[in-house]
């Protein structure tokens, strides 16, 4: 009744998810091991170390959530949220809009400051709206995928520390594919993503965070009714974390030597999660954001020779994710139909304001590879030709070539 | 630095994660597609089908949530339960505490009632306790992995219809191993696990609700911000579910034909999670439980040719989970040490009142299959006279083959 999973292989260029790295769908294939076994224990272990490394921290607390990049993002505001805090969320594109949704339901007080689409914001003025409105928490987006556009944090970081505020930094689209400095740039909590720059199937989400938000976590902890000694049972922690899936006080314990019992760990997608970790770390982080640099200044030289708009303040574009403005009377989405059926390309569309009005390329982890950009290059040309817009033919992919030849080492 | 993923192949006989169908590991290894692609949303169609099928349901509503069990124990709890709300979840074992955790930190006023482990309801005392208390919700385990009962859930189920209260049931144990007739039971809503009876890794939760329960999630919708229309935009939509990750109106939307953007679905759970379940409906429910209940008596018999004491009373056992007295003075840590390091197999321990005092043997989905019950049968004979205990050496095999050359057709 139901077929065998037979699915086309698709040339995936949007912001996420991507294509996954062939070691990584392999990795997944690796028997199950249970939870409490010393080898599966020990690849806990050797995932945090990485988690780490990737973030560029020394934090003790560096592990996967066992859900979606919001999964991370629900985790971490909604274990340091207590109702009534004041959470300070600069909006600069659609996945601000979300951090401050979640901060909402966990009941803080949300102050929000809002930019352009298209802009990021001058971090003097996100310090000075600190100071007047003395927050808690700053939360903030690196890579905004919905625009393309990348916020410089490490001002605002400093700043946070300077006034015990805490900073939480959603960047999902940037690990793996970007810096993202975690101790140097003062960041006390952070989230990343596994199906953009880490080319590992959505389905976890990398968190760390420092001992400001650990101490934050001790004060609201709470053993779990089953696993806790009944006479000392604490039903009456008032200061309780909301959700037990993602409280991260238990979630401590479960990563620690305690391993006290929690969730099941998501055996297959840990081995995904550890085998695109090790890919990053053999490239080096160095190594890894210079190519995806290169990727894409050859994407965008390409989009420019072609005569294509690219959409955004370039002074703070997002170097994995390229917005382009759809041309005055070319159908966004007909382009993008004809682009997936002919071509088995897929780029996106945009969101709010920003819907009909761009496409994102994203130029990502193992989906950012040379024979990708060109042929994402050759192929919208064609499509754009076949829609009758006025592109200047074949000058697209001959532009790319010249960055890869001028370039490349 | 980091080695390649190289884990020994062991005997997974837990109460889960069990061995994963090594069909369902290859089908993890298919290329990404991305999570609007029309191919993609097919894949979604069919799980949700499938889903339904295993179910027993004729539900519109019927799909996984992206974490583990306890997410979707999560998703489902926090979706329906409001402040104040009273749940009668009446505890046999740790995952009824597990209930009453989250319902508790869902701000629901709960009222448990107990009985001993090992033992389950008499129906008519959990009637009677709904009659009393008048609560919104009733909440079960159906099978209690913590000490291998199983639940007869009809007449509550009947009980709760007729008092207009909803039915909430765990079946992250039993989906797929046992039968769990979510319509004729009366079940409103469904929790079923992966890593248990589909043989499917741990990471995602297949659940299942009714009209009764979308009318409570529509009532508590709101739109997230940054998909609302802003004029329309419902900041003070005070019923408002607290999770947004766990939002089942908006999760409806993501797998409806609506496909509103909220998580991104984890593309290889859902390849996984899909295989699993086709390997389920190709075997059938029928041969599928009777296979079960054969490998099920074939290690009872074992154990007890053995001289092994069976743990729980035999009327209400799971047939999934075999829970065997620790004999005295033996080390029960010890033998199952012993059993992992020699012979490559993982049997379970228990929680709270019974660390210790049991041992658990799961034989659920892929890992329930002759071989094993025959491996673990040796190997156990072999680990306890290691230890100096007093067993009838020879016999346990001998009863088990008995059972397969009696009974297997």
């Amino acid at each position: 009744m139901y077929k065998d999973l037979n699915t086309s292989v698709r040339t995936l260029m949007t912001p996420g998810p991507v294509e996954a790295e062939p070691r990584v769908l392999r990795a997944m294939c690796t028997p199950i091991l249970g939870q409490f076994d010393p080898e599966f224990t020990e690849i806990m272990n050797e995932t945090m170390a990485m988690i780490r490394s990737v973030f560029q921290t020394e934090n003790q607390w560096a592990f996967p959530i066992d859900g979606t990049s919001r999964a991370g993002i629900e985790a971490v505001l909604g274990s340091i949220i207590e109702p009534g805090d004041r959470v300070l969320i600069p909006i600069y594109g659609r996945f601000g809009q979300l951090l401050t949704e979640i901060a909402e339901r966990y009941g803080a007080d949300v102050v929000n400051i809002e930019t352009d689409w298209g802009q990021v914001f001058n971090p003097q003025v996100v310090i000075q709206e600190m100071q007047r409105v003395k927050p808690k928490i700053v939360a903030m987006v690196h890579g905004e995928t919905s625009t393309g556009c990348m916020q410089p944090l490490q001002e605002i970081g400093a700043a946070c520390r300077a006034l015990d505020i805490l900073f939480v930094v959603d960047a999902v689209a940037t690990i793996g594919g970007t810096a993202v400095k975690v101790d140097e740039w003062k960041i006390d909590a952070a989230i990343g993503g596994t199906q953009k720059c880490l080319s590992v199937p959505s389905g976890m989400a990398p968190i760390t965070f420092n001992a400001r938000v650990e101490a934050i976590l001790l004060e609201r902890k709470k053993i779990e009714r089953g696993l806790a000694d009944p006479s000392t049972y604490q039903k009456l922690q008032t200061r309780v974390i909301r959700s037990n899936y993602f409280d991260l006080s238990q979630l401590m314990d479960y990563w620690s030597p305690a391993r006290l019992n929690h969730h099941t760990e998501a055996t297959s997608m840990l081995y995904a999660l550890r085998e695109g970790l090790r890919i990053v770390l053999e490239e080096g982080l160095t190594v890894r954001f210079a190519r995806h640099k290169l990727h894409e200044q050859a994407l965008v030289q390409g989009l420019k020779a072609m005569g294509l708009e690219i959409y955004g303040d370039p002074n703070c574009k997002l170097p994995v994710v390229t917005s382009i403005r759809i041309p005055a009377g070319i159908d966004g989405e007909s382009v993008r139909h004809r682009l997936l059926q002919d071509f088995q390309i897929e780029i996106a569309s945009s969101f709010g304001p920003l819907k009909g009005k761009i496409w994102r390329i994203g130029s990502m982890g193992y989906s950012c590879r040379k024979k990708n950009i060109l042929h994402v290059l050759g192929a919208l040309e064609a499509v754009l030709i076949r829609h009758g817009a006025k592109v200047y033919a074949g000058r697209a992919v001959q532009a790319a070539l010249d960055v890869y030849d001028n370039i490349e080492v």
